[in-house]
């Protein structure tokens, strides 16, 4: 994932903000508008797209918004990875994929096909299943010049029941590390990264001991909880080892606001950039 | 899941048909017609669904298959969808999806709406997250009396790297049983279940004994490796509480027979199911 540190070197900013779009919290000049579903999610998400683009590298459309629309949801996501292409910015499509054998290679295809509809630059993959469940989406992400997310500690308050189960003394999410060293050795440049939630600052401070250089996709900032005080130490030696995201914190800022919806949305994530750039050499 | 029971019970069958499209591994007269992406799928799923109907109770698309071809593959498993239903098998979507509070929600709404594009009876769910990354989708497909499969012990080599870790002696697997019963516990009939691999013959017959009336899908019989004799003990004492599964070893069944390709997928259906028969009580 070189070309998202460059990224963060070259815009001075680790934000990335989630794309998790709810039509019932638009504004209502989205939401009332005669447009079809697919319009509407099309119409809020590049005017997010342009908004925080000067202080954002990253945008993180989470799959599973789109779902939720069906057809006209996935016909959404679509126009929208273009939109968020053409505006310069990292995509990552946050779907927690996981399977083995030629269906994650089917899934690999799915994001990493540059032809494909739905073309991302990294993924999140989820490794319960093991290496087996990892490689074939490293090999199409490597392929590509792009980047795997693997889930390691996630942000909810359930995620102790499993990953911090004690093994030989080690937690079950540093395994999972394990796992990680085990599909791809830890370099100055890796195509495999990890998801460290920000609303576990004493975890996330150890597995960046324990991860030097992997990039880190640390979801729960704002909404969930996460302080920008609480990333220290989580950026790396040059600082550009993460990035952070929040989604209802930037996408609804309106609602918190006095401005239009998309100047509140820009100014939510120049403040959110300034509050981690304070931190992210510390 | 007690419809499912209900229907093994009927139809005399645990047979599960994994629906895995590769348009390249098709019979000639659909591979090499004029029909787009999306048509080949559906015509190649509709012929597989009605020549195996007879001797399967469920039908497994596995979304990844779909996905890999874009807005078209997804079309297309909208209409399979319906094909499914209409020929009242019951339809297990295989999307090991796993997220927390509103995103699980929102995947939660894609699957188990009836009025959504991707209606299913029941969704294999990966537990990773912990019980928040499980009880919506619990809830929702209870309120539409569907099924949750979570993945307990994958069929794959590399599961051992984190399931089989030990917990205070016990295997992770083992822990993620309890959290499903955190979400939900255990009764005559379940909305969650489990999916534990035909190819750990021990493991399954312990996970059974731990769990004796939950649901399970069986993944990994025929071209992964699994036998009949490898599922005694897994149906639980009244020989109804699991579901098998086999994919390309049913799907591509003409490629090793003399058959016609729909005839050698029904012959293939009808050869499982009575393999299976005579374990299933044993």
């Amino acid at each position: 994932m070189k070309a998202l540190v460059d990224l963060i070197k070259q815009k001075d900013t680790c934000v990335c903000v989630g794309l998790d779009p709810v039509i019932d919290s638009f504004p209502d000049e989205i939401r009332c508008s005669a447009q079809s579903v697919e319009e509407k999610l099309v119409t809020f998400s590049q005017g997010i797209v342009e908004s925080v683009a000067p202080h954002a590298v990253a945008i993180k459309p989470q799959i599973a918004f789109f779902e939720q629309y069906g057809l006209g949801g996935l016909r959404a996501l679509k126009e929208i990875g273009s939109i968020i292409r053409d505006a310069g910015l990292f995509l990552v499509m946050d779907a927690k994929r996981g399977d083995i054998g030629s269906t994650a290679e089917a899934y690999a295809k799915a994001f990493f096909s540059r032809e494909g509809d739905f073309f991302s630059d990294a993924l999140t993959v989820n490794g319960y299943l093991g290496s087996d469940g990892i490689f074939p989406f490293y090999e199409a992400a490597r392929n590509t010049q792009g980047g795997v997310f693997v889930l390691v500690k996630t942000s909810n308050p359930s995620s102790s029941q499993l990953q911090d189960l004690r093994v030989e003394g080690q937690p079950v999410y540093e395994k999972m590390v394990e796992v990680l060293d085990y599909v791809e050795q830890p370099d100055e440049f890796n195509t495999l990264g990890a998801v460290a939630g920000a609303t576990h600052p004493a975890e996330l401070k150890k597995l960046r001991k324990r991860m030097p250089k992997r990039m880190f996709l640390i979801p729960g900032y704002g909404a969930q909880g996460g302080m920008a005080s609480d990333l220290q130490g989580a950026f790396g030696e040059d600082g550009c080892r993460a990035i952070v995201n929040s989604s209802r914190g930037i996408l609804y800022a309106y609602k918190k606001s006095h401005l239009p919806w998309k100047e509140a949305s820009r100014a939510a994530a120049l403040e959110m950039k300034e509050a981690i750039n304070a931190v992210r050499y510390k």
